[in-house]
């Protein structure tokens, strides 16, 4: 039996989701059909992502809304965009490739976004968010010019409204008086509640009671999980019954010059579908307030305070919780680092973008809930926001993912580094991180921030070197510090035979052939390399450069020893860390050469970390074997050739 | 005679200015003195930067604004925030630095912007927009937590408030309830008219018919020139008069949650003055709504529809305009091959980001108009908007300042080069700027946008060569292009000996020592440099790679030829095209040294282009010397060492 079969089983009988083979398919049932539907599409989403991992909760949220999308346009003439594309799985079944989720986020399988080459429907294939309203904006002004009578649908969240590049998009979009149906697709939450002013605005549109009564009798229908409850027709046509497909010009929208549709329950496929017919026929810029409830349908996932089901690993659908939990992980050694030195120090804060617990700024937030500022899905003001709280005197700690950060370079450069302000920004998810695929690989910040006078760079190997040069970066106030370690659990600590100018020293030879230079977290592989490298008679020395930007002097010196420096580092190799340190060997008319391996400049697929890192040569085999041939050229020829 | 005593007799007696030596000696004038005041700031204004040139247009609009701000906050204990700091020469002024104003923005001199090591008024050095929001959030924050009571006002343009991080701002400083004065310094335009929704709504806030009636009476009352014109005291308070200092509650802001005091007379000092205390009484965050002309009391400046005043070089203050008019400037060359293009590529449109005359794409919208987006000062969402429209089947043409396209390093990575999109996006003023200082420099972008894979990085050295590279950009269709030439005058055409695997030689010499590597506009120095060394005995073939990146493979065989590489590049070392070379080098086991240079990474001061490139040792003198002395260090020594 097969895992499709599995998930097809444990989800009870589907008598119209094979039907679905298509996005025409889907258009020509019957209207009638299409709650069963939404059923089948969430037993089936729950079952299979309970077994693949991937993104739960926003997908249970936007079943009736994208099943209404595909009904009133006609997908793939029109275009309907997905911002933030991890709410595109039910797109997909739509557009008939539930066979896929199978293998969802696996090598060769689905992606968990949208991704041209699985179907003529798909568009962005990234996973940023905000950006969704600016390919809108281009897209209407193409067709615009060329004279082509498509539609464009952008589905964007509350969450990532909070994002800037929304509003740039909203005021074009408004100018231009373009025909563009903005979705926005209200849970009241990104990852976290929704903060700021505008998601305050949201809630008092959205907050009327009869509203919230409505939803809870629902909520109470639905008993405690969909698959074992009454049918979903019933239950969202209950919805419908008590809610008021409410049309109301809306102050802010309007000021804009953007006509507003709400709020619709974003559950109700009538209402919904209704709303976005009249979008469909105004020809100009119209929001359809769509109001959803993340998680919708499944139990867990509704009353998931802290967003675990947000993006789960394999999980039991009963109870929503983890098959298995993994080892300390990488984020946990650096939440707990961060209370103990806010404990000592009152001038250390925290500031997440929408993200708190994914980067573990939620346990200050829990000892210190007003020394932590959760900015939105916002990345430019948390690092510029940081900057005037460096110079009100404070030492914020800005804790993103590491691809995150790349939206903010030109404030890290301007606005805290010409300022020389200390600013700590610490980047999880550092490196090749794997079944979110090449929009969330965080291989880009070696190179991109080294370039950033003044910034030091640190790059720990494990628990034990994450806590030491956290703290040393939080004791630096003359500029910005980065701390950078990738996902997943932290491997055991390795401990240096000795500190020199800085740079740990972890496996040391009298031979002096190989100087090999590990940067973080690949610590393990380079030891393991090293042995290898042993095995075959030469002399390995290993070292870890703790802080990489800056290089350290040191490894100038260390170099000019041996006959060959390699480094390894999990990074894009353009202009990363072998790149300084050819260089630093160059400035010091140091001439040995020097192999870097890095992540090669190219989209990698997505699979698991190991997977990718195989892939790309990262392994101590191939690495062992690459710099053994190299040596050994080294000793026979007479050139020096590398 | 000084210049400063030139200043002072061209703009007639003075009789408070000189009495401002400091922040306090303003504040104890009396209220009656300060309309005269105005009037002779911005008569000084008119001679200082006639002078020295400088941002004229924008500080003519603030004057008022803010001497009402040092009225009513206590500076430097209150922070006074400006936004794009080109608007400060006022507060400058006011805080005594007049004196410097005969050195402005030179070498040595006053900077064009806050400068910390001037002022302890001055806070934000830099002059990207849309960040003072930001910095102020964090600040107020700051003082909030360490429980200080400081007020925060940041003066922001109408302009600005188009760009995404004010957005994100606004949403914090109103979910946090925090005590911050935004001023809204609305003139209807930034560079050019203010576009967007935002736009037009200010705009319907702006224009009711008295307050136009008023201005234009004023205007006839000024005459043709403030300097001869009626006394200013007068002018001013004619204003006053015909004004209402509306209080109304604004429904957009208040949506968010931000009290909204205004309109109010930008130029009314009283109006302004009384606004500012109630908006300091409020404590929480208000915007107060100061409408203004830029370049008031100078006609010259308040008909520049162009906005050639805006930041003029030295021009003559009865006319404005410029003393002397410069050569062909890179601008030109591309602003007329982009028309040429447009003309046979009705594909091909163009995006500016509220800077169509600095950038040359003016010249496309006179001609097609509907086939120019100016999107606001909105770079992020200029790159995606870009994205937007090459999935519609356009070919769009981003024209930015190099400094600019930092801030959409995200969007150029995922939502262009991911998706392989065509996007060319032109970036003038690369490399080192000069008087704007160290914010405006374009000196990243080779390094940064090297890292982003299938992009196309072409530096052209002449006008030539810019409008066949530029024509090459839009001919690539399967991912993004870059093409980046300095700002200034185009030099004279190098005319190439041959094209060898897409690179240029540019002087060939058969004695193989050197092989120099010119990127882009430094062609020239180039040859100038190989000539010096061929001086010297040593034989240098000069090559321009015309496309950076990808570095092209042929370097690699011609520089397995030579005895040593030189690479000179307008851009920051660290991991430019030296690196990238080198890399290249490594990767194809040729181990011939290399020497790289560029512009270090650190903050360089303000000054000339050339006075600049000499601190920087870019001189043929300079470059000459190393290299022969390299080159001679080669030849006596039997190792290797560069």
């Amino acid at each position: 039996m097969s895992s499709r079969d599995d998930a097809a089983s444990a989800a009870g009988p589907a008598n119209i989701l094979p039907r679905i083979t298509d996005a025409a398919a889907f258009r020509k049932l019957p209207v009638e059909a299409l709650p069963a539907l939404a059923g089948e599409i969430r037993d089936f989403l729950v079952a299979s992502v309970s077994k693949t991992g991937g993104h739960l909760g926003p997908n249970l949220g936007v079943v009736e809304l994208t099943m209404a999308a595909h009904r009133v346009f006609d997908s793939p003439r029109d275009k309907i965009l997905f911002d933030t594309g991890h709410q595109s799985y039910v797109h997909k079944i739509l557009t008939g490739r539930s066979d896929g989720f199978v293998g969802l986020r696996q090598r060769g399988g689905l992606s968990g976004y949208p991704a041209q080459d699985e179907s003529e429907h798909d568009v962005i294939e990234n996973s940023h968010a905000s950006t969704v309203l600016s390919y809108a904006d281009g897209l209407a002004k193409a067709y615009r010019l060329r004279g082509e009578d498509r539609h464009v649908v952008a589905v964007v969240g509350d969450g990532a409204l909070t994002g800037g590049m929304c509003w740039e998009a909203l005021n074009n979009i408004a100018a231009g008086d373009l025909p563009v149906v903005i979705i926005v697709n209200d849970n009241g939450r990104s990852y976290a509640p929704t903060i700021g002013g505008l998601g305050n605005h949201l809630a008092t549109l959205r907050l009327n009671p009869s509203y919230e009564k409505v939803l809870d009798a629902v909520k109470e229908a639905l008993g405690r999980t969909p698959l074992v409850g009454p049918p979903m027709y019933e239950v969202l046509h209950a919805i419908k019954r008590g809610m008021k497909d409410a049309v109301a010009p809306q102050a802010m929208f309007d000021d804009l010059g953007i006509k507003y549709v709400g709020p619709v329950d974003g559950h109700d496929i009538d209402a919904m579908t209704s709303a976005l017919e009249r979008a469909k026929r105004f020809g100009g810029p119209v929001i359809v307030h769509a109001v959803t409830r993340k998680g919708f349908g499944y139990r867990p996932a509704e009353d998931d305070e802290d967003d675990c089901l947000h993006s789960p690993p394999a999980f039991d659908p009963q109870t929503g919780l983890p098959l298995k939990s993994g080892g300390t992980r990488w984020t946990g050694v650096f939440a707990d680092e961060l209370v103990a030195v806010a404990d000592e120090r009152p001038d250390v804060v925290g500031i997440t973008a929408a993200m708190a617990i994914p980067t573990g700024v939620h346990k200050l937030a829990a000892k210190y809930p007003e020394r932590v500022y959760d900015v939105g899905i916002a990345e430019q003001h948390a690092a510029t926001s940081a900057a005037g709280l460096a110079i009100g005197g404070l030492h914020p700690v800005v804790a993103v993912y590491a691809t995150f950060l790349n939206r903010a370079f030109d404030q890290v450069l301007l606005d805290v580094a010409m300022h020389k302000l200390p600013v700590t920004f610490v980047l999880d998810r550092a490196g090749i991180t794997g079944p979110d695929g090449p929009s969330h690989y965080g291989i880009w910040d070696l190179s991109v921030f080294s370039v950033v006078p003044g910034i030091r760079i640190a790059a720990p190997r494990d628990a034990q070197t994450l806590r030491e040069e956290f703290r040393e970066a939080v004791g630096i106030e003359d500029g910005p510090t980065i701390v950078r370690f990738p996902t997943g659990a932290v491997p055991a600590d390795i401990p240096a035979l000795e500190r020199v100018g800085g740079v740990d020293v972890l496996a040391r030879d009298e031979r002096k052939d190989v100087l090999l230079v590990a940067v973080g977290a690949f610590g393990q592989l380079a030891m393991e390399t090293a042995e290898r490298v042993r095995g075959q008679g030469f002399g390995v020395t290993v070292v870890d450069p703790r802080w990489v930007t800056p290089v350290p002097g040191v490894l100038a010196d260390m170099a000019a020893k041996h006959r060959l420096v390699v480094t390894v580092e999990d990074g894009v190799r353009n202009g990363g860390f072998g790149d300084s340190l050819a260089r630093t060997l160059r400035d010091n008319g140091v001439h040995v050469p020097l192999r870097d391996f890095g992540v090669a400049r190219d989209w990698h697929p997505y699979g698991t970390r190991q997977e990718l890192l195989t892939d790309l040569g990262l392994t101590a085999q191939d690495l062992s074997r690459d710099i053994t041939e190299t040596v050994l050229r080294l000793t026979e020829g007479s050139e020096v050739r590398v």
